[in-house]
């Protein structure tokens, strides 16, 4: 299984695409599109044209995006929404299915704590792909989203396995 | 010309797209694109895919949408921002110039206040365009934000026209 991990920003919006293969984490690649051009518009087309690029060259199976809470004003919120919505939008039109995950479950599942500075973060990502180069802040912050999602998803299926044993066939 | 206004929001979406040619506005069409689906990003998808059927049907040249400030929660603002930001996206998309005015302009524009009611809108929205359907509330908002497009094209045109006779041929 393929995961793409994004971390949302109208500036910079970090992603990474892992392989998931039982309990074995894989590094395919991970970058930072820039929102470019002084308009919003033309800024949030050129996320979503490099999003569609980076969908096309790792095709993901399914995708991981953080909740955003934005505690500044209610300018800010909206402005991360707008390059959110066409984050959102670029993984529904690929067909990928996509989790959330709030920023404290992120630190938890990646760090322990949910109250983890952003250096630990990139600590904890470096250290589970040893080698790698990350493409910045953003991009170890959107490996730190597939990752949860790989921990999850594999929690989840051992969940439905456990399940399926617990009311499997009976004398 | 051809002016599509854009009332963003994630449940209902509304569109209106008139002509200006000199001082007479004319209806073309109006309507409401309904965000469908449980999970946000089909929800965003879809209103992006009826946006987009729109441009392509009634072929603006510019375009103009309101700048949404809110007060609620950054939540609400969150999500606001996402179906802005695929409502911009697509506007882009179409190569289509956007404005950007705030609420009280738009009132101010088509009704002669800044604090108008929403029913003083659609009033004026009806006054001008007599025997036109409107799909709505939202569909009356949009094409007021359009006509409020097409004042401020018109009055920019004399400004620029008033200006060239000024800076025009010396004796």
């Amino acid at each position: 299984m393929r995961v793409l991990g994004i971390d949302p920003g109208l500036r910079f919006m970090g992603w990474g695409v892992i392989t998931v293969r039982g309990n074995v984490l894989g590094h395919v690649a991970n970058g930072v599109c820039e929102g470019r051009g002084t308009e919003m518009g033309l800024r949030l087309h050129s996320l979503f044209a490099q999003l569609e690029e980076v969908i096309a060259a790792h095709m993901p199976d399914c995708a991981a995006i953080e909740q955003t809470f934005v505690n500044r004003d209610a300018a800010g919120s909206l402005k991360l929404g707008q390059a959110r919505g066409v984050a959102l939008l670029a993984l529904a039109r690929a067909g990928l299915q996509t989790a959330e995950y709030a920023p404290n479950a992120i630190k938890k599942t990646v760090v322990g704590t949910g109250h983890a500075a952003k250096e630990q973060i990139a600590h904890m990502v470096r250290l589970q792909f040893p080698g790698v180069a990350l493409a910045g802040p953003d991009a170890a912050d959107a490996m730190a989203i597939a990752m949860t999602h790989a921990f999850h998803a594999r929690n989840g299926a051992r969940l439905a396995e456990a399940l399926a044993r617990a009311e499997g066939p009976r004398p």
